[in-house]
């Protein structure tokens, strides 16, 4: 129900028919159809929901495919339909086919959310920011260091893709036992891969299932990045720390107060799905012989699935991300809730060297565990100037602004 | 694109729609409305798709639906619409009833395919089988018990999935932060439990997901179940055991030989969508404060997912065994496959008294290593009546026929 | 390595090493063995490592275990060691003995968690909290109220776990093939289950795994309940919201103020192997044939693990609901961060009535989204005192307390 | 308990104990610590055990590891450990450490594993076999062919195993908040990288776990990959089938004639712990802000499990493999079974020429539907001699052969 943005259409069963015909269609042009014949084969219209329906009843999509296909097209165009290939060659080579064009539109989507990042992280590279361990505040970062982790994540998730894209993709052919016996030569592999720009497999992989995994690892992988960034925004956004709002944020009817971060809850619940359908991909490795008796279609379900899954939480999030509003103010005040408790650390060593590390320490620490502010609980002790110097968060941002020019740096040399 | 069977219908989008009309027409007889006002409530027609597109813009299918819902009754209806609920008692509450249907339907085709394990496990009460462990052909058993072993397990799913329906759903009706402070009696949440015959909680349970979790592992044994059955089935019908075949098999246009038990593999493959479904739900059970980030969102799809996948399990399960072909004759081939080694312990014991245990056990291991039938490797040895009776699978069962009528006499004994 | 509490000892190799010894030594006895017979093989002492790894390397622990057994008793009881028996059947029974023993602990574990839910229910029956959904503030509740729902959660964990553990385990004893061929009678099953105290089974279960399956979705749902209570406290205990502290929290040697709340956190990673040590013992239901060819296997490290996984959460949350510290004036505070925008719907409502609905929303929807309290921006409209009660959280709690009340006495009344 | 092989012990408690030291040391070197000062850090002799129970007490490995390692070493030293590093430096580049020594010994099994492959694709390069599909034979293929597929798989996943310890793997190094704060030089990280020779990362990824994806999508694909060829193994070992053999098989002192394929079992099973362990893997990606909040801790179990599985699964595979016992005659009487059914297709091509399409056809279907070889059945029609030809299995092969000798030349040129 949240799936959103463009891979959503890509994987419909209209767009899965699409596939399937464009595969047979470059199976008749490799197997030496005239032009005019596989354009017909591939412009064939046939009836989405009836072939579903034959599919469901049948356990196989392509036996129904082929049969309505050959009923469609001329007598010509007939006998080149499905010829020598075997159902899991044209699934698995659509599948290929779908695959391609989801993960573009991914990619698209994690690199918009990344470039919204970068802008964070540029625009924020010095603003102060709590620094939060098990959720509970530990010293000052800034927000442009924040972004810049999530922007590093997400274009690793899109080189990542972007990898299985232009190299873990390959045409499926090999007749119905992988031999290739109903072809004349095996360089039909070749010319199908050619007609379909796919690359040509070392075998046929019916039940090699590598390919599968290695897709399915990678959208795992996209979808945990999409979690993280999600998480610490909805986080951001919570009513008592108030740093992040979403710009689209959604209301209640009841509750004119409420701004619901939903591109981000949205965001989290499909990159939620990922997991278990990896899972179920990786746990239908064990195809049996040469043809799997369940595991191939097994994979079916969450093959869509993921894709649609991860084409979604990347949607979602680079339209939270697009209109995220910061609040500067808030970070600040927030950092000043501790009453200076975060550069604890620092000011005992200053302290130290006034009055001996074992008292630094003992003033330092009962003022914290009181909850009373360290500018006023050592104002008898230190100079306020350096007082105050000393309790800048501003000033103890450690390599925060470097590291984060170093990641703006690496995305803006990415290819 | 496998789902089969009548589950697939009670999960569609429409049946939610329906569900979610029920939950708002009778929130509004619970609230008091007019039976006929309440009626046209239920009764309204709106444009599912169109929902669904809205659902999926703002991640959330309730608050579209009451915006058309409000507009589609007459104003006298509207202001009974979903008066002090809040999204997600509308959409637990469907989920519940959607639930109570599917799982009706699951039960019955569960217990479809016991009452054809029951009918197989009384026919071959007595037919010897040989008995596989890791594969190998271990001692014999019986086809019945072997059947009857499917039985109790499909029982003991379909009673685990009608303890859930009967008394692990429960009404959701809570409002905005679960106190019903919008209503003015916690009774609204009775009323409600009376009018869609649903249980009542004994608090809202909006963060509360044990029961999803409860149903989720009741799937996920019922699925287990299936797969544990469908995948004998395969095993037995290999062309090189051939002791069963699906009646209704799959074919090969261009393989006339292949006998395909489609039935079968089709319900492994619903079944093994269920671990990674189950994992999902139950990962999805940290639902924070009173109202999830992301947590309830991502139940959605594999609440649909996982009853469809359990339902048509099921439903090819049932289909497979209501016409699987036993072949008696395979079955007592395949025991003779090893001249006798399924019964050398047996064998071994009786010659020890004629020649001496040590003599014995030498006899017939090397016998058995070496191939050679026991019948002729032991000719000399022991009389020839009493090697073939020895020799006899039928006559070295065990329990396994008073086991199966012990199974039988439970089934039957069945509510 | 977070593993934690008593699930520890009760589930390590020692402990499963006492559990096969005891199986043993009671199938001796119900074997007619004599009593110093059955008790010399239950004190066996052999050596736990050794037998791990053999056990490694055989792919099987009970094949050494009989070995080691049989050369450290008498050969009066060496006879009776294993007789009839096949290593799943003392693997199975012993896992059950595991078992039983752990749920006890994970329930006790559970059980003193709902308790001290219980204690924070009524000690916080009518304290005011802002209820989050979506982590943004929405309307008043109590604190009694969340911690009901928990208590409603565990017990609901509780209960279902001491069911299965009551109902849901049973003896296994089969033979080599499940017919009890060795046994001179299926009696045997009968008195090794009174040795055992254990449920008798209709059938062997070697490859029916629901009872494996119905163990692991009950400690899945346990895990997913402890998940949602550890997640609520993590989040009350944020340095911005404040309103619960651990009572024994972790430190930090270099961040004196750090006060991390560890057991929430190590419970929340505990629960979080769960779902997919669920989905591993789902998955491996599909045992083929009468011996499964590695899914019996597999289930071995999952098993343990989700126990542990299970009773190690349990017993983090128990220690940290035992020593929770509530900062009621935090959540007082909190509660007016919004100044009054929880109340607006109430205070629309009242404003209403004098200056009409239109422009008691406009006043309304104005001052909240310019960040305005409404007691300011009201001051003018309505009588301060009629306006500070309307914007009293205390006085829309709704039926909080009194659904309190109910879950309290519903916890009051289990057995 | 099926842990086998190596990467046992490079992933025990010792060997992440061994790791962490090493990290210590190469973090006191890189601080400037003079070599004998960290090589006394390095060489601390502390207490597995007892820092196991203190990590499980303290839900954190290192703090306790520190305490004992400071109070182990000279003052000298003492100054030097852990400084201005926070716990998850030192875990999560020993992480690292222990991953990249078992991802070496995960390949160096995959290896060995499909040298062996390798060996029987090029022995049975032209070896027939019978082809089989949803477990019903189909075509006549060869068993080079089937080695040749189990090669691919495996070399494909030994190498994205050894693209990921090549390329994925980093230093963690960051302080408390992932600032640097407490060392004086972001250079730090590249010093420490240098010294551990692991690469250094863009910036600290203590809440950024692609790294850990990517490793655990790898795992993941290679347990399924292996899990594909063992799976073969025990299919092709069936008594009925007995095309293949354990040359190592386990055997039953109850009955002599088992032969287990215990390796190729045991490496099933290890490898069916991968997708629940990857699941919470990539379920765990969701870490909070700049430390997660249990989503670390919950790293920890399954990423060492993961490791585990994956490395005795391998390492199983590569003992089934090289011993297995190939038995070529059982695999030539299993592809004539049928009576030439598999070679129907070919043979009414044959007949058509001579009696016309339709009667070659029903010619045909009526032998096989009737059982009847077709040699027989088809004797008056065809030459004897063109008959046998045709049904001979060797001569229909297809690409078989040198589809074989390119996966073996592909193998031969991985560097």
């Amino acid at each position: 129900m949240l799936a959103a943005g463009p891979v959503r259409g890509a994987t419909s069963d209209t767009a899965w028919l699409r596939a399937m015909l464009a595969v047979e269609a470059a199976l008749a042009r490799a197997g030496g159809a005239p032009p005019e014949v596989a354009a017909e084969i591939g412009a064939a219209r046939l009836d989405v929901a009836a072939l579903g329906s034959a599919a469901a009843e049948a356990g196989n999509p392509v036996v129904p495919l082929v049969r309505a296909l050959r009923a469609a097209v001329s007598p010509a165009a007939s006998r080149y339909v499905h010829r020598g290939a075997t159902s899991q060659d044209i699934l698995d080579s659509a599948a290929m086919l779908v695959a391609r064009e989801a993960l573009g539109l991914i990619v698209a989507d994690l690199s918009a959310a990344s470039a919204a990042a970068a802008r964070l992280a540029e625009a924020h590279r010095d603003t102060p920011l709590a620094a939060r361990t098990l959720m509970q505040q530990a010293l000052p970062t800034t927000f442009g260091l924040v972004a810049a982790g999530w922007l590093t994540a997400l274009d690793g998730a899109a080189d990542r893709l972007a990898a299985v894209r232009d190299a873990g993709l390959a045409v499926q052919l090999g007749g119905a036992a992988g031999t290739l016996a109903a072809f004349d030569s095996p360089s039909i592999v070749d010319r199908l891969a050619a007609e379909l720009d796919l690359p040509a497999p070392v075998l046929p992989w019916h039940t090699d299932r590598t390919r599968i995994a290695d897709l399915a690892g990678a959208l795992g992988l996209a979808c945990g990045a999409v979690a993280k960034v999600a998480g610490d925004v909805v986080l951001h956004a919570q009513t008592e720390v108030g740093e992040l709002a979403e710009g689209q944020p959604g209301g209640s009817s009841s509750l004119p107060h409420k701004r619901n971060p939903v591109a981000a809850v949205s965001a989290r619940a499909c990159a939620a799905q990922a997991p278990g359908l990896v899972a179920t991909l990786l746990g239908a490795m064990g195809h049996e012989h040469q043809r799997a008796a369940g595991a191939w279609h097994a994979e079916w379900a969450p093959f869509t699935g993921l894709l649609r899954a991860a084409g979604s939480a990347a949607h979602w999030l680079a339209r939270c991300l697009a209109h995220v509003r910061v609040d500067t103010a808030r970070m600040r005040a927030n950092l000043d809730l501790t009453g200076g408790a975060l550069l604890a650390e620092r000011v005992s060593a200053a302290l130290a060297a006034k009055v001996g590390a074992t008292e630094a320490h003992d003033l330092v620490r009962d003022a914290v565990a009181g909850g009373r502010p360290l500018a006023e609980a050592l104002a008898g002790h230190l100079d306020p100037a350096r007082l105050a110097a000393l309790l800048d968060p501003a000033s103890y941002l450690g390599a925060a602004p470097a590291l984060t020019d170093r990641a703006l740096k690496r995305h803006g040399e990415r290819p």
